[in-house]
C-alpha cells in the first residue's frame, strides 16, 4: 500500500443520504477527522441493481473520491458493500484499505444473540447476494439467519419527512416472518432504516436487539486509521464535505435530518448516466 | 387505594408533544395497554414557570385525564414533575399512583456513572427545583450534580423540522460546561431532548452515557401495574387516544415526529386560560 498521509479525508459514499447515519457515528467517534461524503442520488435506490451495475458504481464513485485523496474508503451502503466489497477491496489493494457494512453488523449481531436466531431486514439486492449469511457463518457458526427483503421500506423512509400509514405498515409486514422466526437480533441491513428504529423497536419489543452498522463501521474506521498510525490529533476539528450526484438542494435537505447537523454547501458530481431500463 | 380497573388506560400528561418520547417507551414495552395522552400545548413551554403555576396546571390536567378513569397516571414533563410531584402524589393517593420522571432517570444516571459526576441538562425551572439534586443524592450518595439550565433549547427543537445552526449552537453552549465538568453521564432533563441526542452525543463523544426518562418511565409504569395485578392480556394490541389543549392540527403534526406514529384523531381539551403576564 502506498504511504498514505493522515492530513487527508476519510472518503464514504452510499447509493444517497441513508449513509449520513453511518457519517453520523464516525463523527461521534472521529471528531478530529475530516470526511468527504459522496451520495449517488441520481442513481437511488440501489437495493433492486443487479451485481454487476453496482460494481460498475461502485467502482465509479471510488474513482471520484481518490482522485481529490482519501486515506480510507467507507462504502455505506449495504447493497453496494454486499455486490462490490470484494472487488473494490481487490482494486484498491495499493492505494487505501475499505471498510464496507456487512462484516461489523455481522460481528456485531454474533455479539448480541443469545438464541442464535439473527433476523435480517434489507433491500432485494442485499438478500439476493448472501454476504451477510456468509459473514455471519463466519461470526457465529451454528447462528441462524432470518432475512426478509423490503423493495420499499428504504423509499419510502426517504421520500417521507413523517412516519406514515404506508411505511408503518411495511414495517409490520416486514416484523411479522421475524416474529413468527423468534429472532431476538436484528441486523438492520439498509442506513436509511435507523430512522424508522423506534417503530421497529415498537413492532419487535424490547426483547429484541437491534444492530444498525453507524457504530460498527465507526469502530472499525478507527482501529484501522489507529493500526495505521494515520489518526489525526484529538485537539482539532474536523471539516465535513458532501458531493451529490443528483439535485444538490435536496440532498441539503434530506441530508440534514439524516445526518442532524446543518449541511451548507453540497457540490454537485456527474456520473454515467443511468441505464436501468436497458440493464 | 380504590379498586383500580385493569381494563382502564394509562394518563401520560405534558406540557407539549415532548412526552411523546416517554409515551414511545412505553408502547415498546407495553403495547398491549390503552394510553391516553394530554398535551398542555396552550400553555407550552412550562420551563420558565413558577412552581406555583405548575402545581396549578399538573393539578388540572390530572383532572381532565381521571375524569375518564385512569389505572396510572404519569407525569411526563420533567418541569411539572420537579415541582408538582409530593403534591399531586399526595391529593391523588387514594385514586391513582402518579409516576414522575425525576426519580427513574436519576437511578439510571446512578447505575451509569463511574466517576460519580453526572451532568444534567434541563430547564431553568427543573434546574431551580433542586429535585435532580435531591434525586440523585439518595440514588448515588457522593455523586456530584453539574446542572446546566437551557430556556430556549425544548422551544427550538419544537419549532425545528431540522437541526439548524441555532439548536446546534445552543447543544454547543450547554455542552461546553458539562465538558469542563469531565461529567461521564448526562440526564436529559427534559422530554424534547431525545430529539437531539445524536448532537448531544456527537458533541460529548462516545465515552459519556446519555440517560433519558423514556425507558425508565416504561420500567417503573411497568413495575407499578404488574405489583397491582393491573397488566392487561399481552396478546391484545392496546389504543392511544390524544388530548390537547391547543390547536389539535398542530399537536397531530408535531406530535407525529416526536412518536413516530402517525397520530389520528387529537381531541381538543380546554384549560384556564394562562395568566403568565400577571404571575
Amino acid at each position: 500500500m502506498a504511504q498514505r498521509d493522515a492530513e487527508l479525508p476519510v472518503a464514504v459514499f452510499d447509493s444517497g443520504v441513508g449513509g449520513l447515519t453511518v457519517l453520523h457515528e464516525c463523527l461521534v467517534s472521529l471528531p478530529q477527522e475530516d470526511f468527504v461524503y459522496l451520495g449517488d442520488t441520481a442513481r437511488f435506490p440501489y437495493g433492486d441493481r443487479t451485481a454487476q451495475q453496482l460494481v460498475g458504481f461502485a467502482r465509479e464513485l471510488a474513482e471520484i473520491l481518490l482522485a481529490d485523496g482519501a486515506k480510507l474508503l467507507v462504502v455505506a451502503c449495504n447493497s453496494a458493500s454486499s455486490a462490490a466489497l470484494p472487488a473494490l477491496r481487490e482494486e484498491l489493494a495499493d492505494k487505501v484499505p475499505v471498510v464496507g457494512v456487512v462484516r461489523p453488523e455481522s460481528r456485531l449481531a454474533a455479539a448480541h444473540t443469545r438464541n442464535a436466531r439473527v433476523g435480517l431486514l434489507a433491500t432485494p439486492a442485499t438478500v439476493a447476494s448472501g454476504a451477510y449469511e456468509r459473514a455471519l457463518r463466519t461470526a457465529a457458526p451454528g447462528a441462524e439467519l432470518h432475512a426478509v427483503a423490503s423493495a420499499e421500506l428504504a423509499s419510502l423512509i426517504q421520500e417521507g419527512g413523517e412516519v406514515d400509514e404506508r411505511t408503518l405498515a411495511c414495517v409490520e409486514g416486514a416484523c411479522r416472518p421475524l416474529k413468527s422466526a423468534g429472532v431476538d437480533t436484528l441486523i438492520l441491513g439498509c442506513t436509511h432504516y435507523p430512522l424508522v428504529r423506534p417503530v421497529l423497536q415498537r413492532e419487535l419489543g424490547r426483547s429484541v436487539s437491534i444492530v444498525s452498522s453507524g457504530e460498527a463501521i465507526a469502530d472499525e474506521v478507527e482501529r484501522e486509521l489507529r493500526a495505521a498510525d494515520l489518526l489525526r490529533d484529538e485537539r482539532r476539528r474536523g471539516v465535513y464535505r458532501f458531493l451529490a450526484t443528483g439535485d444538490p438542494e435536496g440532498f441539503r435537505r434530506l441530508g440534514t435530518r439524516f445526518l442532524q447537523l446543518p449541511i451548507g454547501e453540497v457540490r454537485h458530481v456527474e456520473v454515467e448516466p443511468e441505464r436501468r431500463a436497458a440493464a
